[in-house]
């Protein structure tokens, strides 16, 4: 038998601010970090699960914190029993009555838990010899719907009602895992849009995104609205009349402003809306959605579990659906997302960049793809072009298109030298913050 | 110049566990526990700043590291600065866009933000020789607006709303000070219902509650509906036919369940239904308000943030509102939450409990009574007289009634015996969990 034998964490911090790659309204200085983990066993086939939460800065010790309280639910367990059932391994971490009250299902102990769950399945992953996209793809319906924590749900999505979804997207899995292979998985991108940047390199990077393949811009929005107008106005320029131009208010906006600012800038004609308030804010993205229709609201990057996503979807709220790969409680929940999306007939397109996110959440549209919702129509995955030369099987993305990984594994392991070079110290944490 | 010393945390929990003390549906063995702050200043006037984060076992020590977290952003800081601005001092550590990132605004990292909130308020009172509900019913309306963070709430209440509210209730302010030190604020019990208690000592529990002249108990249901029928006609039988008797249920149901439960249970004349689902569904918890009508709904201990509230009074979800003092950030969030419920007319019977959470909430009821709400109609806070021992300035509760504290602060204080006896160590946090 052999047995989970170490968890090692580490803080991991990218200076991102230095170059205001990655500013918008209300993050105007990330530097991109990752509270990561690995776990080694004594199988003696040199394989290790890689899983980590990105942050954008001070708190990555938070959250590394959590990652390393997790250890004595692992530290000795034996890994096929945990690894042969992942939806009771993932729900007793994420049910541990004692943990739970940390957020319920939340916040910085919830994520910890979502990355220690993208471990376990990188080393499953591994161990099967399959990149995860397609080692998920190759599980029965029943399978699948094992892995799901269907509380809370059964209003919405009942794990009957799973089975079907799953099971009428059975036929055709072949043919859409070799189309896959073929064309791969559509890429939008967000590189030109950030609030940091120049009109001169907007323009440029616009340009440059169309002539690149890409079927989307994104833009940043929220600070100023004339600067907004302004930068819209060169965009649409750039782009051209059809081009999809999606807006990113990063959660900036009342409900009375959102409604206003995105009144303002639908001239424009944006592909949709994304975080105009509160990630919490149900009820309030309902209302926005009602009043600024046919604009379609996208959320999700901070929805923080399945629970949101049901309600934002049973409130018609979003026209699309955000997932993302390290904010709720790891591979498990996000097939609950996937699920629920395709119940609603929502698409899915997930949010994409920071670190190592592009890598990881690809695994998941591809999933959704070959296996739940069965169709690439309306659907795109952030591509942000940062940080990918720290891992080991970088994101592939050309012609405007994600390409199917073929490495086994989840996608979350960041080369050796990578993390040394990165690791942050305790003694930086405590500095003073002149904020 | 007065500045900021040292930001003290200790990891601390009871092992409560051991006697079922605390046993619920979701919760079935907790131990309470404290994440604990001292703020420390070089003012020379012996001074300090006590507050903690309830938890109730695992996880304390990452609750207690984003406590720690946060001493950059105090550390060296001028104290009259913080202490005077209380708003912008509370919008800075909630506002910070690195640590947002980590939330936002809910779970481990709120958690700890509220606690720093709560202890600068514990020195403000200190250092004004009063007891914190009087120092904040001693604030003009104007100041108290100043405190909220209005951020995501202006399409439900705005500035000049809440400045509406505290003037409507200026008037009288120093009657209904002297009457809450005449005659205490209601309180009810917790203490007969707990799952682990045997039918007999259920009995026993409930009769001494209504002899100790508290005005309603409460049962935890959910686990086992036939046990629940039992011991809700034990409870009615010990406590007679008009006695309150609210029911618990700890986020145990998902919709349809929850509806079919509390209608076998209806016949029982619950006075409110708690928790029935996740705090996270605001629809769903519409959704049984509804099927369920004229039984009320209630829930708020797990209601991450304000947010959360003003979705519940939007979607008429709940018909009893209940704070929390450590799981929101702090006394400004919760003076946020006391506004919505005025706002809407929905009474406000905080969570208590757990350790120090009657010591600290008092003082926003009574708060509430001399300058919000200006009534304890329909009012009540649980009590649950376990582990107040522990507090410099522990609860008194009489013929059910909370008498309003006198002491100088914020009731937030921990006796350094105690404090000291339940130190938890690294040691003991990385044993295997057997769970």
């Amino acid at each position: 038998m052999a047995v989970i034998t170490a968890v090692d964490t580490v803080d991991i911090r990218f200076p991102t601010s230095l170059s205001l790659d990655g500013s918008d309204a209300m993050n105007p200085d990330p530097d991109y970090s990752a509270a990561y983990l690995v776990l080694r066993t004594d199988a003696g086939d040199d394989l290790e699960g890689h899983g980590f939460v990105f942050t954008i800065g001070r708190g990555n010790d938070v959250q590394t914190a959590a990652l390393h309280a997790l250890r004595p639910y692992l530290i000795g367990q034996d890994v096929d029993a945990l690894l042969g059932d992942m939806g009771a391994t993932s729900r007793r971490l994420v049910g541990d009555s004692q943990l739970r009250w940390l957020g319920p299902e939340k916040g910085v102990m919830h994520m910890a838990i979502g990355a220690v769950v993208n471990a376990l399945w990188d080393l499953r992953a591994k161990r099967a010899g399959q990149p995860l996209w397609l080692h998920l793809s190759s599980l029965s319906p029943e399978e699948l719907v094992s892995l799901v924590d269907f509380r809370y749900l059964t209003d919405a999505l009942t794990p009957d009602q799973a089975l079907q979804i799953l099971r009428d997207a059975e036929p055709g899995r072949a043919e859409r895992i070799a189309r896959l292979r073929e064309v791969g998985y559509p890429a939008y991108t967000t590189t030109p849009g950030w609030l940091g940047y120049s009109d001169e390199k907007l323009a440029r990077l616009c340009r440059e995104a169309v002539a690149d393949g890409f079927g989307q811009i994104k833009l940043k929005v929220g600070a100023d609205l004339d600067d907004d107008i302004r930068r819209m106005r060169i965009a649409r320029e750039c782009v051209g009349e059809h081009f999809p131009i999606a807006i990113d208010a990063n959660q900036r906006w009342d409900v009375p402003d959102a409604v206003a600012w995105v009144q303002a800038l639908a001239g424009f004609d944006p592909a949709w809306v994304e975080e105009p308030t509160s990630p919490d804010d149900v009820l309030g993205h309902a209302a926005i959605a009602r009043q600024v229709a046919p604009v379609r609201i996208a959320t999700g990057e901070h929805a923080q579990n399945r629970v949101i996503f049901k309600q934002l979807l049973q409130a018609e709220a979003i026209g699309v659906m955000q997932i993302d790969a390290t904010r709720v409680g790891g591979v498990n929940e996000n097939i609950a997302n996937l699920l629920l999306a395709a119940r609603f007939g929502v698409p899915v397109c997930p949010h994409a960049g920071g670190v190592g996110l592009c890598e990881v959440v690809q695994h998941l549209s591809m999933f959704d793809f070959v296996a739940v919702s069965g169709t690439m129509e309306g659907r795109c995955i952030e591509f942000v072009d940062h940080l990918h030369e720290h891992f080991v099987t970088p994101t592939v993305v050309t012609a405007g298109r994600y390409r199917a990984p073929e490495a086994a594994g989840a996608g979350t392991q960041m080369l050796p030298g990578s993390i040394a070079a990165y690791t942050w110290t305790a003694q930086q944490t405590d500095q003073k913050v002149d904020a």
